[in-house]
C-alpha cells in the first residue's frame, strides 16, 4: 500500500477552513498541520478553527512555518490575491520540497505581470524537484480552462468571449462587502481607486487564454464600474436600496494590434437576476458554452483545489497553470 | 528550429479528407502521404481526393502500408468505428514508431470491451516508445472529456447525465442513413439486429467517465430505438414522411450493483427542433453545463482529433484516452 498524501493548509481563513474540510474527505490525504498567524487560531484544533463536525483532529493550528521542515508531499496556500505578498510563503514550501497548490488569483498566469517572479518560482520549484499552480474557479478554471477545453472543438478561432454573471447576494459577507455592496457610487470609486475593491484575476484568464490559442493579445486593459441596484436588494446580510452600489462590473480586454481578441466580463453583485457563465468561441464553427446559475465561487474554488492535488503531484516540476493540467474531480476513495 | 511534425493520413474517407485539409493549415505539420486501399483513390494527389482548394499538393494517396516505413511523427487514423478489425493497421502504425490519433470510436476507451486488446496496444506502445489515443467528439469529448473536466468544480458526486441531441439534417447523406432516416420502424429494428445502425461509443463514454470519477459502475446497458418523426421532414437529401423513423435514439446506462450512475442519451436525427448538448453532474453543488445548438458531429471531430496531435506527441509512451491529454486548440502559426 503506498503512503498516503501528506498535506499542510497554509492560512486559515473561510477558503482555507473549506479547504481542509475536503481535504478531510479524501481518503489519499492526511493533514499534517496548518499554519496561520491570526492569535486566535494558533495552537488551537484545526478542525475546530475549521469549524468541522468531527473534532478533535489533534492536528494544531501552528503560528511558524516551521510546520514545512516537515516536508509534505502538498501544501495548500490560501493567504492572499496578490503575488508579491506571497512570494516569500510560495518559495518557502518549494524549499521544503513541497508541491504547492495555491488559490492567490495573481499566480494563475503571472507571466505577464510578474515575468521575474514566475521565473523565480519556476526556477526554484525546478531545482527542489516540485510543482506549483495557482487556481480557483476564477481565474483558474471557468474563464480560462474551460474555454481552452472547449476550444478543442473548433478548427478556427477569431475571438473569445466570456461573461460571468455571480448572484452575491448568496455568499459570504466579506465577499458581499467585497463587491462594494451597500455603498455609493462615490464611495465606490474611492474603494476602487484605494485598491480595495477589485476581482483579482481577469488579466490573467486573459493572458492564458490568449497564449493558449496564440491570439497574440499585446495589451490587456481593466476597467471596474459599479453596478447600480435598479431595485432595493436584501440579503442574508445587508440592505442594498436601488440606486446605491449592488455590486461589481469588471471588464477585461485583450487586444491585438489594437483589435480585440478576448472579451472577459464579470458582474458580481446582490441580487443579480440570471447568474450564470458563458462562453462563447468565434471562429470555425463558432461554439457557445454556459453553465446556467454558474459556477459558486467558494464551492467550486475550493473543490477545484482540492481536485487538483493529484494533477500537480503529477506535473513536471516547475511552475504550473491550469491550462496544463488535466483537471477532473478527486474521488474521495481514491488510493494514495 | 526544430523540424516539422511528419504526419501519415491512414484513410481518406469524407473524416480522413477533412482531417488532411484542417492538418493543411498547421504551419507545424508536414503531411508526407496518406492511406487508403480504395483503388479510386490510390494513387492520385491527395489534395484532389482531399477536395481542397489549393491542389495539387504533390503529395500521392498510397494504396499500402509500406508508407508506414517512413516513420512519421503521427499517423492520423480514420477507417473503422471498431476495434478489432483495426487493430492490426494501428500495430503497424506503433512498430513503425509513430504516434496515432484515430477516429476509431471503440479505441476512445477499450479497457472494458478489450481488455486483452487494449493491454496489447498500451504494451506495444510503450515497447516502441510511442502513444496512442481514440479520441472524437464523441466518443472522446463533449460526453466524456467534458464532463470529467466539469468535475473539476464539484465536492462531491454522485450521478451523471449526459444529453446530446443532433439535428442530422444539417449532416451528410451517410449520416443520415447511418441513423436510419426514412426507413420504417420494422426496417429499423432489422437493421439494427444486424448491427448496421449504431453509433459506436456511448458505453466508452460510460466508463471513461465512471472511472473518472471512481463511480464504480459495474454493468453497462444499451439500448438502441427509433426516433419516429411527428411530422414530414425534408432536408437537403431526402424527405422522412411523418410516421416513418427520423433517425437513432441511443441511451446508455451505467449501474454500480443495480443503482444507476451514469446516464447517457444520444438522439439523432432529422429535424431535432433543439439540438444540443447537456451534461449534469449531481452531487455538491449540482452543475450543469449546456452547449446551445451542439458541437457539430464532423466539425469537432475533425477539430478535436487534429488539435490532440501536440497532446499526444506529448504525452507518455502507451494507451492514452481523452481523459488523460488536456485538450486544447492547436493554433495554426504554433510552431512545431
Amino acid at each position: 500500500m503506498r503512503k498516503k498524501i501528506r498535506a499542510i493548509q497554509y492560512g486559515v481563513g473561510p477558503i482555507g477552513a473549506a479547504l481542509v474540510r475536503l481535504m478531510r474527505e479524501k481518503q489519499a490525504i492526511e493533514i499534517i498541520g496548518a499554519i496561520d498567524t491570526d492569535p486566535a487560531k494558533a495552537g488551537r484544533d484545526l478542525g475546530e478553527v475549521a469549524g468541522a463536525a468531527d473534532t478533535p483532529w489533534g492536528i494544531p493550528v501552528s503560528a511558524t512555518t516551521d510546520l514545512l521542515n516537515e516536508g509534505a508531499d502538498i501544501v495548500v496556500h490560501s493567504t492572499s490575491s496578490l503575488l508579491p505578498g506571497v512570494a516569500d510563503q510560495l518559495l518557502a514550501c518549494l524549499a521544503a520540497e513541497s508541491c504547492v497548490v495555491s488559490t492567490c488569483e495573481e499566480l494563475a498566469y503571472p507571466y505577464r505581470k510578474y515575468p521575474q517572479l514566475a521565473a523565480q518560482l519556476d526556477a526554484e520549484a525546478k531545482s527542489w524537484g516540485v510543482a506549483l499552480v495557482g487556481t480557483g474557479v476564477n481565474p483558474g478554471f471557468v474563464m480560462d480552462k474551460l474555454v481552452l477545453t472547449l476550444s478543442a472543438g473548433v478548427q478556427r478561432i477569431d475571438s473569445v468571449r466570456v461573461l460571468r454573471i455571480v448572484d452575491a447576494a448568496e455568499r459570504r459577507l466579506p465577499l458581499q462587502k467585497k463587491v462594494g455592496a451597500g455603498l455609493s457610487a462615490a464611495e465606490f470609486r474611492e474603494r476602487v481607486a484605494a485598491g480595495e475593491i477589485k476581482h483579482h484575476g481577469l488579466p490573467e484568464s486573459v493572458a492564458m487564454v490568449s497564449d493558449g490559442l496564440d491570439l497574440g493579445v499585446d495589451a490587456i486593459d481593466e476597467a471596474i464600474e459599479p453596478m447600480i441596484a435598479a431595485a432595493d436588494v436584501r440579503t442574508e446580510f445587508l440592505e442594498v436600496p436601488a440606486g446605491q452600489v449592488a455590486g461589481v462590473h469588471q471588464i477585461a480586454r485583450g487586444t491585438a494590434h489594437g483589435h480585440e481578441k478576448i472579451y472577459m466580463e464579470l458582474q458580481m453583485f446582490v441580487g443579480a437576476k440570471l447568474p450564470g457563465d458563458t462562453i462563447e468561441l468565434r471562429g470555425a464553427p463558432n461554439l457557445t458554452l454556459t453553465i446556467p446559475g454558474g459556477t459558486h465561487g467558494d464551492l467550486a474554488t475550493i473543490a477545484i483545489v482540492v481536485n487538483s492535488i493529484p494533477a500537480i503531484l503529477a506535473a513536471p516540476a516547475g511552475l504550473r497553470t491550469s491550462a496544463d493540467l488535466p483537471m477532473c474531480f478527486f474521488p474521495p476513495a481514491a488510493k494514495p
